[in-house]
């Protein structure tokens, strides 16, 4: 018979709407199928939802701006050109902030939240291109110090699985406050990256470890939220125990199970915004560890907080600057050079102690954009291809 | 110095609220830290979201239930009991169905939805266990029948990297209308379903191919909407493509990327709903490839459409029952006892058909589930210990 294709689900569609007589495509963020939201040639992007009998529509992304009702109840707004890369964006519905059913979700800002691409012209790096490509692996792990099983996703490069005699050196790079592991390869694309890089003999080929940056000790009580009180990503994460996952339950585990390169010079820990802060705390206190870090809009002290003492701090290792530059072959930290002032100043204070300790290191800079994805995406561009050298 | 954790992100928390005094736990589901939903002893389930300036909020979990205000804005709603297993639902705010802040997104139903998970007394076949546990990889191929890179999930098991001698069975996976390649592990627990199944001896070491069940011939017009058309799944799924898909392109990259046992006898083919007809539409198109056939809540014919033709369908295939029987190991279809009347008479219009024929079937029915993912995990869960014996 010709196949028999009959009507296994048919749904009346919230997302489906006729396209505009322009230049515009739909955001490749958005979900199978869906029209809008639209990105122009000029990268304003145009909204739409239907809503007959909201009140106030609007689209929040950076700042709000009002969406305009249709007699058909079909809200809409153009918004000015956006900043190229990824962003997080909500709808706004009579005053609640809820996702665009139109949008995939992306786990950021402690929630699953619509997020927009806005393509970024004559650049290909962290473009799906016809290279060799690794694999993003879910690894399971049981956890002593939090008493827990964990999950992480464990890029291997397009060699792993051919050349099985070989070991790669391996790079923890964490994510941000309010997002988890699965936010440098849903959000930030790091597998694509590594694959390009690696083809073109940019990077050498190597493990990439994401773990969830948080962690409560076995007994310990979870940290809760109060009603009305804000919401403490510092608590959250708690530090104290993250560090021991990472040392004591997740290298280990990551040795066991993969071939990788176990001394330090073939380990490195990166980490943007929170993520940053911790792959210092964590390196900086363990120098037999790792022999690279990176700062990703993110470094010791926060972004908010006093500079570090580098007399003093971890165990004073960045006094001896000397031995210090001898034995850490790489100290690297960025910022997009249109974060809030607040970023800035954290990175600020932590550069000018590093420059004044002797401490030699890579300071690099992305060209206007903020604390968001794309200057995470080109700091891991430039920092990944200095390691394991 | 103690570590420095400072304020890396402090921000308002829409999800936080006082805990109640009663036996309810947060969902497995929400978000981090979210302390709505709760499911209670009972399985019913309080719903509660901060919106102080809507006129109307309700939960849509298979029908809606109205909300009510607090003098503080928030509204909230106990609804009763629930079936257990996980269930779509939707927040409707002034007649605008979004997804709930507090819950995780679960592509479903052509978008990202809200979910539930509501616990199964006694069961623990898909609970995560101190088991070997496999790995989920994302494997990236080259389709030239449609022209572009496609993504699939392939899950490995526990042993795999370990005999590097071994090879092993495929079981291809197909989710269902409306949902994608990652439904298997998100929603229905495959991996972990899989490691429990092998952990105690009851499925041999398998991997499980799970691709998406849509695709477009390469210089073919996609599947457009049109303003006010009903979504037809049908069309998207585009079967005669996404057939040339598994037979051309995936088959073979799996077959060269990952150490398979290459001939019919230990490949497989099963889906749930869409994917289940799609299952059946291809193994019986291409008995020389697969041994074996699983239809979860979907059967050739569609769960709309007419009985199949035995005598003509499939090039006449069922027409030769003894044949057929010595040469298929596994004709398996299921379907949930509380699914709709649709749903039942597609696999009753199967069943009585293949009966008449006399093809040697499996037939299995969910007690007290409807066409849901529970109803799925349990198909696999008696599915899947039948394959490669």
């Amino acid at each position: 018979m010709p196949i028999k294709t009959i009507l296994w689900m048919t749904f009346a569609c919230g997302l489906c709407y006729g396209q505009p007589a322009d230049d515009s495509k739909p955001a490749t963020t958005n979900v199978m199928g869906a029209e809008y939201p639209r990105v122009h040639a000029d990268r304003g992007v145009t909204f739409r939802i239907k809503a007959p009998d909201a009140k106030k529509v609007q689209v929040r992304l950076g700042q709000d701006y009002d969406m305009v009702r249709a007699e058909d109840g079909t809200w809409s707004a153009t918004i000015p050109p956006q900043v190229p890369g990824f962003h997080y964006y909500y709808l706004v519905i009579d005053g609640v902030q809820v996702n665009d059913p139109a949008s995939e979700a992306f786990y950021g800002v402690g929630r699953e939240s619509s997020g927009i691409e806005i393509p970024e012209t004559g650049v290909d790096y962290y473009d799906l291109k016809d290279v060799p490509h690794g694999e993003v692996r879910q690894f399971r792990y049981y956890s002593k110090v939090t008493g827990t099983w964990r999950r992480a996703f464990v890029y291997t490069p397009p060699d792993y699985d051919v050349n099985l005699k070989a070991r790669y050196p391996v790079l923890y790079l964490q994510h941000g406050g309010g997002e988890d592991e699965r936010g440098w390869i849903v959000q930030g694309r790091a597998d694509i990256i590594l694959d390009n890089l690696i083809a073109a003999k940019k990077a050498v080929p190597m493990i990439v470890v994401m773990d969830k940056g948080y962690a409560v000790a076995a007994g310990e009580k979870p940290y809760e939220y109060k009603q009305g009180e804000p919401f403490d990503m510092r608590r959250l994460s708690s530090l104290p125990a993250f560090e021991k996952v990472v040392i004591d339950d997740l290298i280990p585990a990551i040795d066991r199970r993969y071939r990788t390169l176990t001394d330090r010079d073939h380990r490195a820990m990166a980490g943007l915004s929170m993520g940053g802060g911790q792959a210092y705390d964590i390196v900086l206190r363990h120098p037999d560890t790792f022999a690279y870090a990176g700062g990703f809009s993110g470094v010791p002290g926060g972004n908010g907080g006093p500079a570090i003492d580098t007399k003093t701090d971890f165990g004073g290792v960045l006094d001896r600057a000397d031995a210090f530059n001898k034995r850490m072959k790489l100290v690297w930290f960025g910022i997009g050079t249109a974060e809030p002032a607040s970023m800035a100043k954290g990175m600020k204070g932590f550069r000018e102690a590093i420059t004044a300790a002797g401490i030699r290191h890579v300071y690099f800079e992305s060209e206007g954009t903020s604390h968001e994805w794309l200057t995470w995406r080109r700091d891991l561009a430039d920092f990944a291809p200095r390691l394991f050298r």
